[in-house]
């Protein structure tokens, strides 16, 4: 039997949401729109403190550029995510959520928001994740190009309308999801992030 | 009057040590047989679960390439170190510490070690630092070129014999740090890593 994947729920503009992504669901967030970014962290459901890691995920896959097949790991070297597809493949790994620090350094004089750190400390709170504990995220479909000796600037996002990522749990994980809050980030505007689960049998397509 | 500055101490190879840096303070990491990596995390005194952050770094810094003037930001925003002195210029804040995992991934059938990471856990425990809490390091002398399409690999460090970096303390801060543990990191050879904590009246000079 074949059947359809599951109904998108939409994250509205600047918002966040967490929930639950069980061992072998496989998450798929999409850019409706197009030119928006989705910050995502993920927490081990069962092993409080152990959490997504962009150093650990560096060490072992050795490339800052991460699409289909690369593997992104736990502060204590578990892999916790496989990225199985991937309409995009320009993300980011190195930056952290936008927060209210964020948009009074870089965005003098413009209305303050709190961004998607505020957005996730929110959303995660029922969780028992205190806002210290967010790690840098993994930032779907969001630009740093990497220049010389190192500079990295923000740029516009690549994704076209309907571009999507699918990305496998392979631990019980706690995700948090936003539709990015920041100026620079999503190119000016700010624009919806849809995501739907695929459960284990769907995850196989 | 003129004083010398504090008489280094010898962390040996492959082991690891915490203290207390106040703010004013600056620690002096020095190479003193070159060749070697010191991977280096810290903590804010009174804010626990408020430490270095790569990300938050990269963020505000706009580089990956950390050197002179540059300074290293908390996870929740703060700037918490200055680099005010660097004689190499060529360090690290992408990878995490070495740890029996990375033994075990990169180096199969050769002996394991708990690393920077096991080592910076025992040095933390005192301050009530889990491992889990251990982020991702400021690599001190470590040589990770980023090459094509974001590849990146560990290469032996350019740090020559009495090569140092000086990091003034923007407060009051636990600090672990390391002579690393791993083959790449150190081209293949262990050796110590010396380091002083001069006054804030040392500082200025």
């Amino acid at each position: 039997m074949i059947r359809e994947p599951a109904m998108p729920t939409e994250i509205p503009p600047r918002s966040g949401t967490a929930f639950m992504l069980r061992r072998g669901e496989v998450l798929r967030v999409i850019d409706p729109i197009g030119g928006q970014v989705s910050d995502m962290v993920a927490f081990i459901a069962d092993a409080p403190g152990e959490s997504l890691s962009n150093g650990r995920t560096f060490d072992y896959e050795e490339t800052l550029r991460l699409t289909t097949g690369n593997r992104l790991w736990s502060n204590l070297s578990r892999p916790i995510v496989e990225i199985i597809e991937d309409s995009v493949g320009t993300h980011d790994f190195l930056l952290t959520p936008c927060s209210e620090a964020t948009f009074r350094h870089f965005y003098p004089g413009r209305p303050v928001h709190r961004g998607c750190h505020g957005n996730l400390a929110e959303a995660l709170a029922p969780h028992a994740i205190v806002p210290a504990a967010i790690p840098t995220a993994f930032n779907i479909f969001m630009n740093v190009p990497i220049g010389a000796e190192g500079r990295i600037k923000v740029e516009p996002p690549k994704s076209k309308a309907g571009d999507f990522i699918r990305l496998r749990a392979l631990e019980d994980l706690i995700v948090g999801l936003t539709a990015c809050s920041a100026y620079d980030s999503c190119g000016g505007s700010f624009k919806p992030i849809h995501y739907a689960i695929e459960g284990a049998s769907d995850a196989q397509r």
